[in-house]
């Protein structure tokens, strides 16, 4: 099923299902209000939910009303937890060549970053930023949503606790960036909020596409208008069960924690081009000598989008346009 | 006013008003039912919290209760950002003096960590770790909690945002640390669960310690019920409000949202001691030319408490013991 958060001037919105095409939605409040409270209490919730899914889909719903992605607020508007892996190695790897960087990892761990959770940005929300200088940058990207999981799990257990999908434009300042990852201690000015897309999804609705712990489907990005990359989310060196195992050795999550893929990224990229402009300019660096793309401009639009196996959206697209922070 | 939250089952416990002396509680339900939900109306709730508070405070609450610190939970069992600091810099000094290490700091930038913020322990609860090799650490810390900050804010205005302030232990996996730093992307498997000591108490309770955005408080350690350190808060190199500050650079914080110190730190170590065992084996490396003290064992148990000017303590204690996670 597919479910959004609309938002109503709440600070978690009000949970809707949305119809398979993204054309159609209804309140899901006869069942449960929120999205937070969804994954609280997900076993007892998706069954009802999926029914008024389902009747949704066939057009039975008298209370069903337009979906407009304009109106909604990210899947989840807050959690508890957020991580980002960058489970993805080819891009670290082009980064590190092009940028000579001397990054130490242990083989077989997966890097994976805390983030903040309290201002998540919705798919249509200008993005706000201070100023120019400080090389804003896009990472178009795949994350999970788990139920409560308990610490010390196994990467096949883990899986199971995987409820939802969604889709994310992790903006990044690469100014801080740089100076913060020889810090050591991660990412704060690095990481502003993140961005997500319309509607987040059970994994059955990926089809064969969800497979392996990984959504083998095109992360579609344009900037302004024009292709910039659409590389596969299959591409992950780590599944979403591998990273989430890692990050439970010794925490629990609790529901609602969202787990994102890190920059979609592929070892094609001269045919498939890249997700994020950093990882650009690093193949400009390689592949020219010189960088021949800009970071992001105020004024600026970005959109990411993923189409599934049967041509059909299946998270909705985040378009949204960059502006100088008020 | 001080404020606890009862274990009540939920996962956001009940607001409980504790009195000035520790020893008596009352719900704070008719006001508001839940500590997030007061940061979120603080507004509204702060002079009706206080009122009940005062009246607690002079007996004249018939229906007060005994407080007991093993019923509650954190005062935030859970919330939406939590970022630890590292504001004592000569904690950092220390470490690297031992250890060789080479961080690269900008001076006048604080090093914030950010981290999760989903399963928060309670002040008696034990603390369950995997394996005794991961080297178990803790650090006595001070923390304090915002209401809703918007972006670009100056510390002076940052300051006015915080609306209470606690006490934690900020338990750490020494061999997952010195790892994860050296990859730059922050902590995972370093640091499990966050410890928070029984209530939290808004600012004026601090009276005069209570100046320069900083706790000027001795955080008394002990282990196994001796002596191990009672080093100053008042000795960050940054305060609550330049830590804000620079936190806000780019980013909303949302109400409840967590701010720790950095474990409290003193360059008079000879005579005040360490809040926690990492610094005390580099002051043994720099001292003896070797360790003397060992990472935490199972069966251990730590204690966190802060005495007022008036010798009473502030926010109760934190006493908890090492368990082996099951």
């Amino acid at each position: 099923m597919k479910l959004a958060t609309l938002n109503n001037g709440t600070r978690d919105g009000r949970l809707l299902v949305v119809s398979r095409d993204l054309t159609q939605a209804v309140y899901a409040s006869t069942i449960v209000d929120t999205m937070i409270e969804a994954l609280e209490n997900w076993e007892t919730v998706q069954e009802p939910l999926q029914h008024r899914y389902e009747h949704l889909n066939e057009g039975m719903l008298k209370d069903a009303f337009a979906f407009d992605p304009a109106k909604v607020m990210a899947p989840l508007p807050r959690c508890y937890q957020f991580v980002d892996a960058s489970a993805f190695l080819n891009h670290g790897n082009i980064m590190e060549e092009a940028f000579d960087l001397d990054v130490k990892k242990d083989k077989g761990i997966p890097v994976l970053v805390q983030r903040q959770s309290d201002d998540f940005l919705g798919p249509r929300e200008d993005y706000p930023f201070p100023c120019e200088e400080d090389n804003g940058d896009f990472e178009g990207e795949f994350a999970v949503v788990v139920d409560d999981m308990p610490m010390g799990i196994s990467a096949k257990e883990a899986e199971k606790h995987i409820k939802l999908v969604m889709i994310l434009n992790d903006m990044s300042m690469r100014t801080h960036l740089f100076r913060e990852l020889g810090m050591g201690f991660g990412f704060i000015n690095a990481k502003p909020a993140t961005v997500f897309g319309p509607v987040a999804v059970t994994p059955d609705e990926l089809g064969d596409s969800w497979r392996d712990g990984r959504i083998h489907l095109d992360m579609q990005v344009k900037r302004n208008g024009e292709w910039f990359g659409n590389p596969n989310g299959g591409g992950m060196d780590f599944s979403f069960g591998q990273v989430l195992s890692h990050l439970a050795y010794n925490r629990n999550l609790k529901a609602g924690a969202i787990i994102g893929s890190g920059t979609v990224s592929s070892t094609d990229w001269k045919t498939v081009g890249s997700a994020c402009l950093a990882e650009r300019r690093a193949l400009d660096k390689i592949e020219f000598g010189e960088f021949r793309t800009d970071f992001l401009h105020f004024g600026e639009s970005l959109s990411f989008e993923v189409f599934g196996e049967d041509g059909q959206s299946v998270f909705g697209a985040i378009e949204h346009k960059m502006v100088k922070a008020q």
